[in-house]
């Protein structure tokens, strides 16, 4: 593990960076390395950014303007990737061996890295590489710090997680002092939905299931659905967080059938309920508000062996 | 119109000091009359609040703690209140005409108190109250923290709105840092939904119609939806926003059955169009982005009404 400082030294002598972002990306991934290759690009190095998936349309604007390098990485950099399986294909294949550093906020970091700096007091990746920015001495313009708000905003909710800190919000006063564009970044992240996405919603929302006198609330996102509404890789997003703020609800589970039929989950727990505890059982990992696994099954026995461990989980902690 | 200071320096000189709050409450004139008095009790004053409206059990943890005091009031303060009007009664009756200061945010303040100290650039009237505790060196402790925080995040939607700045972030920053429960305070005031809520959502989601190339969308509230669902008055609040939120929807038409049978039409609008305007055909009103009108008629008749009022604006404005 390496300091901010350590890991500003290393970029600081590094050339030729490529910039690698999670699969299925997010705000904070994108914006992270947005943001990154914004800032050493300004220092005269070459930078760029892969992903292995598709970015949305509506990510787009993060990388408005970065100019696009053609080289032979020398230096690796993962942003916001918590594991090695989260790089995707095919860049896990091509770059999973030689990363040189990883930033990154999430607890459950596996230090795949030849260097990790992980801060798991961040509410973002990004308030990590705004310090490393600062301490690389560049000077953050409006861009990075629409970037760099993106992540920040994405991955606590619009400020309405609990990894919210006072340091989350005297970075954002900062970065709308440098211009990030706050309000219409959340109009598009958090009001803005599509057709397709109230289409998915609405299935979505059929499928609520309540368990354990209510405590547990499952939804279910099948690829029939994603395929009736039209909806993309975008619009999927968030639905997570839908079971989880019914009221009485401590465990919200969202259950996404995969392309191959494998199943995924996303946990949500009110505190103190730990999801990342809870998935861990099934090797995932995450936070304590918020956590993941997947299932090599159908949806259906995803669902119960993890109402089942669920059902563990209450017999350890509540009375 | 005085200043911060100044008003500081003349509560620091009052006593038996009476607090009153708008009627309809919000989270901001209850968390800056809470705050407040919390404040002027903490410097030995004695201090109290009103207001004209029975306040909603979500609000009242706001108040816990605050010692009842019963006095004769010396000086009545009005916090979060831009217009004589909205003191609603019995207060505006028993105290319009000896308002000694209001502390207000609202550009529109009609300055009808002794002393007004109005900023436009405050985010929530909490922001000023924030500054004025501070002037008046009140020790601002979790309980008053909560409360001034859950001003600032309801006026601001959760920071979401344009009238966010800078030192709204601050100012929150702050107040998590003395003990506000930003968390649990966000959780309440912007997640929180009721199984009957959702259960209503699913209903209302399943209405949507598209007209006008899907510039236009509408959906319904029936009685038999209501009542199917179990919702009451508090669920229904806040489903006018889902029509306009979708992408591409210019005007959202949101009808709901009365429980005469009549209609009661809620009209939402993106820049530059004017629900105020297209309202306005059928006796109503409001504001250019939310306006609202009613109709002796069934809903499907005031649909019909509504879409032919649309398409007259249509061919008014655009082109």
């Amino acid at each position: 593990m390496i300091s901010r400082n350590e890991a500003a030294d290393f970029l600081s002598g590094a050339d030729d960076i490529l910039i690698l972002s999670h699969q299925f990306p997010d705000g904070d991934t994108l914006g992270s390395a947005s943001a990154l290759c914004r800032g050493l690009q300004k220092l005269g190095k070459r930078a760029m950014i892969k992903c292995s998936d598709t970015i949305g349309p509506k990510y787009q604007y993060l990388f408005n303007g970065i100019e696009q390098q053609n080289f032979t990485p020398a230096v690796v950099v993962a942003v916001d990737i918590a594991d090695l399986q989260l790089i995707g294909e095919p860049n896990r294949s091509l770059y999973g061996e030689r990363i040189d550093l990883c930033i990154d906020h999430h607890p459950s970091n596996a230090l795949y890295a030849k260097r990790s700096c992980v801060d798991p007091k961040a509410s973002a990746a990004c308030e990590i590489i705004f310090d490393i920015l600062n301490l690389l001495k560049v000077e953050i313009d409006s861009s990075m710090a629409s970037c760099l708000y993106t992540g920040i905003t994405t991955d606590t909710g619009c400020f309405k997680y609990i990894n919210v800190t006072p340091t989350t919000y005297r970075i954002a006063a900062d970065l709308v002092e440098k211009g990030a564009q706050a309000h219409r970044i959340n109009r598009a992240m958090f009001d803005a939905k599509s057709r397709a996405r109230i289409e998915l919603e609405r299935r979505v929302m059929d499928s609520i299931q309540y368990f354990f006198n209510g405590r547990v609330a499952v939804i279910k996102i099948t690829q029939q659905m994603i395929y009736d509404s039209g909806a993309a890789e975008d619009d999927i997003e968030g639905l997570a967080s839908i079971p989880r703020a019914i009221e009485g609800v401590l465990i919200g589970v969202t259950i996404r059938e995969k392309t191959d039929g494998d199943s995924k989950i996303s946990l949500r727990a009110t505190p103190p309920r730990n999801a990342s505890e809870i998935c861990a059982a099934f090797g995932g990992g995450g936070h304590a508000g918020a956590a993941g696994c997947t299932f090599n099954t159908t949806m259906e026995e995803a669902q119960a062996q993890m109402l089942e461990e669920i059902g563990r989980y209450f017999d350890r902690h509540e009375q």
